[in-house]
């Protein structure tokens, strides 16, 4: 007699990522109840033991581990495109935009970057940003897995708007401490919540960012809530100046010294290690991520994420934010991260596509902590998945025997569009390409509406009267 | 009185690439009539001269010249992603399926590859092959603008897939003479044919895979036809090797030496270049195409284009082949030409995204000497156009006044997906999404039936048990 169970998908080309490779199955499925994978394996086995009331026929798609984008600022997908090419991305891109960002535009743009993500197949996603009043709740309502990290540092936009390169920041404790506050109570009211689908960490934003004292209390207060410390590290030649004038030290050696390296910590970028301080930062446990896209747009520069992982540490991959990367789309990182390397290191082998579907599947679930639940498709863990379409142009012919080449197709051909559905915790947030639980138009018109008020209150304001923008306009570039 | 046209597209987003910018337009448009643009400029004015059977809303969307892939070899789409994450990608990967390959499985190779390429915006491709009887007649139907070669070597695949690395090459000259035959042929047969859409260039393979009288016999055929050399040019370790040992000459030295470094030649990869002969072969007029997804993903090279351009040299820009770069799809490589090279000079600020699209528009027509007929929009020249839906998750918010964000959007944020509607010579190929040229879902399942096949001879040739791809399957990598 067959149990039964909410739904049944059979018959694809099944990735679990278990065990040390990618898990391929022939026609394979899962049998799905409530928000967990209740059995995993070949279709006919599954058809015997389960009935469901939701079966579905996942002929000529692959179906896969939700994907998982561990570092984001969704907020800034409000003004998608407006710092590339330049140098000095931060300070010279993207600060005249923070000094004017309103709240409505950016949830709206945290709704933009969800929408976005789902679509090309991400779950779970690891947003970085000051907690907004309503922001933890677009999350809540859009059924997103979300790793939630409110932005510590003793910085006002304001000052930054007005800060010169090569000047130390100005610390505001008050700041400071107010953004401590908001971390705990964001903490307090979210962790753990909607069936544990949202968890908090703790994020000082940058060891740049933040007094030495303050940052030693976030830690006290992220070892005592048992959370991660969510942090950008080494994050380009700013931070290292900023560091040395100030300590004499840069910054792995100073984490080193204030306690900061141990597993605990989430090192975001790691753009400036040099090979020892690589090594060290793997050694002591920590786990990175690695925005490839972003840091190559922003910065020129391949972070040393194969030396890390090479020095046993974990690696997942993010998509950072949209004024830079320009997007929030997993295929695209995994492409990236591998070409990246490959040139890096002059060198085809190098991460192959196998890899790097781990690296944004299950070896992504455990740099966050999370892959007891997350990163592979097996009994017990949440139903978080993915369909693709393999019958799409750009993935055909589909070889499975005797040869068999979805695995690098799905990380050298596909762009994300060929995503068909999206489920997380049992729930379809995207099904045959159409959104279950956002209202895309909706999203994309607010968003419209919120980046037109933005960019006018930027251009209005005379300090920006020098943004690479405009001058790429005049002469005819834009 | 207004004139009369075929169709009129207004209130697009107009890109022209005209002038030395991107020719930037709001509420643009275009008139055409016949294979032409009749005229190019404001929606209103449009409006006041021309009435039109056909007037298309393109509201919403970003109207350029199609793009030009000016190097492709399309029938290896049969055997996509056969051949990545290895050495000696040539030998070790495509060869065995080279000794295989049926002409029913590369003509539907080709298909296949158009497809896919006219998606993602391609209305120019410069195709090269053995010239089987069939493959003209592919660009013929569907209506897509070919630059055909015919690969001239003196090699049989027979021969070299016995061969070891290491060793000469075996010349074959009367297979050398076979495929001259067949290029000039393929010439007379089809040069300037179909009003001028499909043109035919002389092909040798590499210095390293022709005699060099035979080399010498083709410079002289071409310059006779007044047709450009569309030739492999330093494209590995593996040719220079050979020339080394052949000539004991590294390649653009030789082909100095035999005459052929001037502006009939269209170099393809420049891989293996240094800086030296980057700069020879830029100034002596030659111009370059860049595969940077290819090369990226087979030998992990940035193939020296930036420095190509900088002593005066044009680039286009081309897929190559699917079975290592595994698509065709040129906003995967204006994105990855920016990157790499963002990534190669270690600054965000080398290739900005509107000389990227520049490469793939207006510089690929001029690199192919093809800039009085297409790569821009200007009244007079041949209709080839795309339009990109603006109104996609991906490339929202849309920032036109006072910043301007859609260059920078289209280049690194944008994925081909959101191609709507392709032109050539005034034909819609693609239209609303729908193909109209090729039926999709036939060129899919053929493909597919005749990939099967060519994957059950290769492994089923004891020569080829030792294929990267067989051994990471037994090891759970695929």
């Amino acid at each position: 007699m067959a149990y039964l169970v909410d739904r049944l998908i059979l018959h694809a080309h099944l990735l679990t990522m278990a065990g040390a490779g990618v898990g391929y199955l022939p026609d394979g499925g899962v049998a799905i109840h409530g928000d967990r994978l209740v059995d995993v394996g070949p279709s006919s086995l599954l058809r015997s033991r389960y009935a469901a009331h939701d079966v579905i026929d996942a002929t000529g798609q692959a179906l896969l581990p939700g994907l998982i984008d561990a570092h984001m600022h969704s907020q800034w997908t409000i003004a998608r495109g407006v710092a590339q090419d330049i140098h000095h991305w931060m300070q010279k891109g993207l600060a005249p935009y923070a000094a004017h960002l309103a709240p409505e535009a950016a949830l709206a743009g945290t709704r933009l970057a969800l929408l976005e993500a789902v679509r090309a197949g991400a779950t779970t996603v690891g947003d970085y940003a000051l907690p907004l009043e309503g922001w933890p709740e677009i999350f809540a309502e859009t059924g997103v897995r979300a790793v939630l990290t409110a932005t510590i540092n003793a910085l006002s936009a304001q000052d930054m708007a007005g800060w010169r390169l090569g000047d130390l920041y100005p610390f505001d404790e008050r700041i400071g401490q107010q953004r401590i506050d908001a971390a705990l109570k964001l903490h307090r009211e979210w962790h753990e919540s909607e069936g544990g689908r949202i968890t908090v960490l703790f994020g000082p934003q940058g060891a740049d960012m933040l007094p030495r004292d303050q940052l030693r209390l976030v830690k006290q207060l992220a070892s005592a809530a048992g959370v991660m410390l969510h942090m950008h590290v080494a994050q380009g030649d700013r931070e290292i100046d900023q560091m040395m004038k100030r300590y004499g030290r840069r910054t792995p050696d100073f984490l080193e010294q204030i306690g900061y390296l141990d597993d605990q910590l989430l090192a975001v970028h790691l753009t400036e290690a040099t090979e020892d301080e690589t090594d060290l930062v793997a050694h002591s446990g920590a786990k990175m991520v690695l925005c490839s896209g972003s840091i190559g747009i922003i910065d020129g520069i391949v972070p040393p994420a194969v030396r890390f992982r090479a020095k046993g540490g974990l690696v997942a991959l993010g998509s950072d934010q949209a004024t830079g990367n320009n997007c929030h789309n997993l295929f695209n990182e995994m492409k990236l991260t591998a070409l990246f390397n490959k040139i890096l290191y002059r060198d085809p082998t190098v991460l192959p596509a196998w890899e790097v579907l781990r690296m944004a599947t299950i070896e992504g679930a455990q740099a966050l902590g999370m892959a007891d639940s997350i990163g592979s498709l097996e009994a017990g863990k949440q139903a978080d998945l993915i369909l693709v379409d393999l019958n799409q142009p750009n993935l055909q012919p589909l070889l499975d025997d005797p040869m068999r080449t979805m695995v690098p197709n799905l990380v050298y051909a596909a762009n994300g569009s060929e995503v068909d559905s999206v489920m997380v915790a049992g729930r379809f947030l995207m099904r045959n390409r159409q959104m279950q639980t956002m209202d895309a138009t909706a999203v994309m018109a607010t968003a419209q509406r919120e980046a037109r008020l933005l960019a006018r209150e930027v251009a209005a304001d005379p300090l920006h009267r020098e943004l690479a923008l405009l001058t790429a306009m005049e002469a005819g570039q834009l």
